[in-house]
């Protein structure tokens, strides 16, 4: 293309549902999780397909973002209101510092495998030559009831017609989508800043890119209401595409994701860390940020010891980490 | 008594089902359960009956004994060779130190409640007045299948004969034990050296015995096998006599003992340490140091987490620590 391409990362968010890694000063993208770099560095590695990088952030990670990311542009917000009012001020920045840019919005915090660059190249291209906003959507390998899905229609060659998204579904329907050709929403999409404010002008956002027009960045964030960019603008576009992607994806949402991308032992456990001690114990998932923890006839479980902290769960109830979070916070203690 | 009462500390175990909390080199003795202060001072404080205080431990704790028990005589066994070979040592020394003293013997690391005092005081009465190896049967509170049990003979006022010592036993014995009247086996004794020596002439230590008092105390110990004095010493004892008592105890031998000796929540949940989060957890036990520990959507666990150790195990199992600790042990890790 001759326009330029900007990945703009997305890391506003805290990933709460991985404490005790993850906690209110060190959000899920600060953690190498799978690897040796954090899970923002590895994004911003993985975005060497584009022309220029920019990170987008709340004011409370900001200063630790150059650590994992030393030479992208960091677009701070003015308040952390959740992926639509983020992405519609960086965007609004984006198209300030590049001359006719294309976006491409990559969640900071995912494992992703091989392909990503030229399927991310494909979907820029779907979003500059058709005008269209651009949803990615992950082929399934199962039918996952922690993802959104995204039902696409006619076939457009390189895309596909967005016909709808579909909430979290129960085990039932997500059956019924993956046998239906539904896709993961995996929360990447491509854009022109054009084609984005055009659908935002039809959308609760409106008025924060009016204020954003005005200048008055901080005012127009104070009233926006935090919503995500699927709900607020996706899902309402007039003119949105999806492009069929095929490569190893997964959020990381929980901790139960670790025996997704992590071998197992002979008995179904799996280690991120130091080596565990396992005693009669199967099918479990260890992560430590050094701590030696030792496991004695328990099965199914995620245990984490990350600092001073320790999380012991069912790896099938991991999302309801959420619940001990909410405890923590009315401690002060996340 | 005109003759010195010396209460013997016995603090050279380890206390291995206790991990992580106890390590190779901080043994439970060591460790505060339940008070601000260590099992071993909690100890030593409770034998304020006796005129002096003697505490046998092995050679890798010896430098630290003192601050736990800064006022005690310390005996420091040649090696570590299980109670029997320890008792034996100690009482010789004992026998040098003092005049024509009585011994009680304590554990170092047991939880015990009112009464103590005058119990133990009454027991070594019996082994001055009597000559007997006397042993302290607690009356049992329930059929546990985790402690030894005596099955007392013909009372005699002050005590009953010992009839036999009994291995822990299954479920269905336990129960009939109780029925029976049988009492546990607390690990405390009282005799005089004289008893004692005359019935290890007749056992598996008397060649340790001739050895002390040969003053070849090395070669002693080199030599002899380690042997609990249940079974080197009191079981084949000719003259055994029990004292019940009455007092509340717990030989704190396994996590689940937490529950017995710390109040539980609303939802049977007990935590030793810091204010763990509970969502949907139900009767499970805490410990830790420091760290602060969440569960979510278990029960009937035991979590501890002690310094930079987690472990994690059903309640019920909490005597498989032990296979825990020996993988520990073969990497050099415990």
């Amino acid at each position: 293309m001759d326009r330029p391409l900007v990945a703009l990362v997305l890391a506003g968010g805290t990933g709460t549902r991985l404490y005790p890694a993850s906690r209110s000063d060190r959000p899920k993208q600060f953690l190498p999780l799978g690897g040796d770099r954090s899970l923002l560095t590895e994004t911003v590695a993985r975005a060497d397909f584009a022309d220029h990088v920019v990170v987008s952030t709340r004011p409370a990670f900001a200063d630790d973002i150059p650590d994992h990311a030393p030479d992208a542009e960091v677009v701070v917000e003015p308040a952390a209101k959740d992926t639509g009012p983020a992405l519609v001020y960086a965007t609004h920045r984006i198209a300030e510092l590049y001359d006719d840019p294309v976006v491409v919005v990559l969640p900071s915090d995912h494992h992703v495998g091989d392909g990503f660059a030229e399927a991310m190249t494909r979907g820029a291209r779907v979003a500059a030559d058709t005008g269209a906003l651009v949803a990615f959507g992950v082929d399934p390998t199962r039918p996952d009831t922690g993802y959104g899905y995204i039902e696409p229609g006619a076939d457009r060659g390189d895309y596909r017609d967005l016909a709808a998204f579909h909430e979290k579904p129960d085990a039932e329907t997500a059956a019924r989508y993956v046998d239906e050709g539904y896709l993961w929403n995996a929360g990447m999409f491509a854009w022109t800043p054009d084609a984005l404010f055009a659908a935002v002008r039809d959308s609760p956002l409106a008025p924060l890119l009016d204020a954003l027009d005005d200048g008055d960045t901080d005012a127009g964030f104070e009233a926006v209401e935090g919503v995500s960019i699927d709900y607020a603008v996706m899902e309402r576009a007039a003119d949105a595409a999806v492009v069929p992607v095929h490569f190893e994806w997964d959020d990381l949402g929980s901790w139960d994701a670790l025996e997704r991308i992590v071998d197992a032992d002979e008995d179904g456990n799996v280690a991120l860390g130091d080596d565990p001690v396992f005693v009669d114990a199967a099918d479990n998932v260890v992560a430590t940020d050094g701590a030696n923890v030792s496991l004695v006839g328990v099965s199914d479980l995620a245990v984490v010891a990350w600092g001073d902290r320790v999380l012991v769960v069912p790896k099938e109830q991991a999302q309801k980490v959420r619940d001990a979070v909410s405890i923590l916070r009315d401690r002060d203690a996340f």
